[in-house]
């Protein structure tokens, strides 16, 4: 699909809330690396709005949660997993704005959450270089937060999820096991890797068994997920 | 070791360069969860930080390198991963000011990478909670950008600093292998595990086995850099 600037800049005003001064940062961070050469696709923005994203809901978790860090970090990984980051493209309506080449797109891509998640980041870069951090955050909380009011199903326990995934495929019950444990006593540090039958092994790391367990539950179901 | 508020006051205005309104968020900061419940010790800033100094190092390699995805991911791990955090720290004169119990100060704890690492991190975040993003951001900037002056072998190749550390403990040499492929042929993820003699193995993912070998070597070395 091709889009004029104009159109972009409609969408982005209307859908992310900004006026864009470079429209180009848009146009990139729609653009899928089967459409364009790499610095044109949305990777690099990718890398970079990750991190921005990790900052925003982090530093909202910090203020909205008196919790040890351990239940914060479980609550960031199912905030901003590919499964949540594609759950808000799709509700901007990033799917039919993606720019692909048509092979791509006949494949399905633009509704792969692995892609749509990587826009919404590489969304939050654009806000970012165009408009500096206060834009980005703002729109993140906005957004991620209409996520937890929306799909509180889609943020449920990852265990959950993946015992839910598994099943349904007649895959079996997940399976974890501590394959290592480091750190002293009062701050150990597990790691645990989860086997469902037919898929390569995925490994977390948490301060407990239950949230290494839950990491590698996330890990593993981001694979499944593309 | 006990300081007063006020010594802590100067210590961060000479050398985080910012005068705290709120000096608890400093002595947080230094707080070894040895010497306090979970609250008033640094896990919960580490959280936090962690992610300001990714978002802060991610936005000044995105603006400083013309390169690909994977190339700006590697730049990163190697500049945030637990070491040169550490290295951070004792710049900054952190081991000195640790509030930790005599009994882990004397197991060494307050020279440990792990735990200094994480101050370093916590630092991050006591600057942001009080002073904002500009002043964290341009803390991270001026002390990480010293890290790069400074320590070149620091920051070398991660699969070489491994090998070094395997051949030092007469462990042999490290070993590397694909254990899972995912993603189209234009944008594949490589799962690499890396295997040293008398460790756990660790693993990385990357666009090309170089970068995930890279992420394993990072994984392993941070994890026996204790």
């Amino acid at each position: 699909m091709s889009h004029t600037d104009a159109e972009l800049a409609a969408w982005a005003r209307e859908r992310l809330g900004h006026d864009f001064t470079d429209i180009r940062l848009v146009r990139r961070a729609l653009t899928h690396s089967s459409a364009a050469s790499g610095p044109d696709s949305y990777q690099r923005l990718e890398f970079l709005g990750d991190r921005i994203l990790g900052h925003s809901v982090a530093a909202w978790l910090y203020g909205a949660h008196d919790e040890a860090e351990g239940r914060l970090t479980a609550r960031l990984h199912a905030l901003v997993e590919g499964a949540a980051n594609a759950e808000v493209a799709r509700g901007l309506g990033v799917s039919e704005r993606l720019i692909m080449e048509t092979n791509a797109r006949a494949k399905g891509l633009h509704q792969s959450d692995n892609v749509l998640g990587d826009v919404a980041e590489a969304l939050v870069a654009a806000l970012y270089l165009d408009g500096g951090w206060d834009v980005a955050n703002a729109f993140v909380r906005r957004e991620w937060q209409q996520l937890l009011d929306d799909g509180p199903r889609l943020l449920a326990d990852p265990k959950s999820r993946l015992q839910e995934w598994a099943l349904k495929r007649r895959r079996g019950m997940p399976v974890y096991a501590v394959i290592d444990r480091q750190g002293p006593d009062h701050a150990p540090r597990f790691t645990i890797e989860v086997h469902v039958r037919g898929q390569e092994p995925a490994q977390g790391v948490g301060a407990s068994k239950q949230e290494a367990e839950k990491a590698a539950a996330v890990a593993l179901l981001s694979k499944v997920q593309t």
